[in-house]
């Protein structure tokens, strides 16, 4: 926070961009738990630890409104410019990404739910358990990216989103071959195929909210840049 | 505007806001032909219509650059407070539902230029163009909810998005049954579901925009209420 923040006067404007950046860091915390709670009980076919992500979305949800509003109250009230203005849009930004996967792991839950009713043993998944790890990985990432505003940390993590998405379309691939060989598991595999997509688009967030980091660190829109360019331009700094 | 200004003595902040909620309706056109293009272009087997498509996502991704500058711009000079700053608030987040949204029928134009490629002829969709219908609808509505700031047509394209959930979750239905029953077509159907799942997310996105349009009339934050409740507390207005 510090080379945001040197210009200020005010001691509680600081507290208040530290408490808020917290908050953020608390919500990111509570969503990569759910993620990771999310793949687990698929694997496990655990239906309690899948409620527990259900569960825990009313958090997240409560701690997306808690931080949209502090941003508007810190807006109304401290008028700031410059770089402590974009900390605070991308931060509302940036929640509304943590807020999506949040949504993504709950629909994970709830197709385990589904799948342990229907008597589907939903065991060894190898491609989610992957895909998962990478994801978790990217939330985990792109957290501590914010925790240290790390520019060069916030660019490897929008990397990593290449790799997921690559895993992912292998994965797809080898899924539709492995269906046409054996139709009676089409329902089944077309579970798991929506959930590689849930863990895809939660990958996607997470690259999403590095960019808005960036955007906030750097000043410039890197949303619509692809990773090349990213790092041709981090060179730059 | 007129509620939402009245209180301003700057005719030139006014004028601001409103070239903001125009540029926002701008880009809201660009998306909405996109989407319909891009299904049309999927129905049609029209190459050239889904490379348009493709091309229009720079005009988004601009559209969206340009307007989050806007924002950041008034708010740094104008300081704005109550429903001034909602409405640009609501703006910078909306700004990013219409992005998705683009994002979204660029993923369709792609799936149909491989489709094209691959010599699969895609047409007679019934469900693609049965929900691509509802979800361009929604947009359409949204946006003119929008220029007219009307709180009872956001709250109608809210509940549009429960109808395209239930019609996409038939066609998933039925589409897996088709699989089983012809798993030659897997590899043609996969393709069907993708740009089902696509239309979906791209009605989740403009209900979405809605929740940001009664947050910025109201002050309420409703993203986290379901549409029941919704009904509800429009009827205490």
């Amino acid at each position: 926070m510090k080379e945001l923040t040197t210009d200020h006067i005010s001691q509680q404007f600081n507290n208040e961009l530290e408490l808020l950046r917290q908050h953020f860091l608390t919500m990111g915390g509570v969503v990569e738990n759910q993620v990771q709670d999310a793949v687990q009980a698929l694997l496990d076919a655990n239906g309690s630890l899948a409620e527990d992500v259900k569960a825990q979305d009313t958090t997240v949800n409560q701690l997306d409104g808690l931080i949209d509003e502090e941003c508007r109250r810190i807006l109304a009230k401290r008028q700031p410019a410059a770089s402590d203005l974009r900390m605070i849009l991308s931060i509302s930004k940036a929640v509304s990404e943590l807020e999506r996967m949040g949504d993504e792991a709950k629909k994970i839950a709830n197709l385990t739910l589904n799948l342990i009713n229907e008597g589907e043993s939903p065991r060894g998944y190898v491609e989610i358990n992957r895909i998962g790890q990478m994801v978790s990985r990217m939330i985990h990432d792109s957290l501590d990216a914010y925790a240290r505003l790390d520019l060069e940390a916030a660019v490897k993590v929008a990397k990593q989103d290449r790799a997921v998405d690559q895993e992912y379309n292998t994965a797809m691939r080898s899924l539709v071959t492995y269906m046409m060989e054996d139709p009676r598991s089409i329902s089944r595999v077309i579970n798991v195929i929506w959930v590689l997509r849930s863990l895809e688009r939660i990958g996607d967030h997470a690259r999403h909210t590095c960019q808005h980091l960036i955007f906030m660190i750097k000043g410039i829109d890197v949303r619509h840049v692809n990773v090349n360019e990213l790092s041709a331009d981090m060179s730059k700094k």
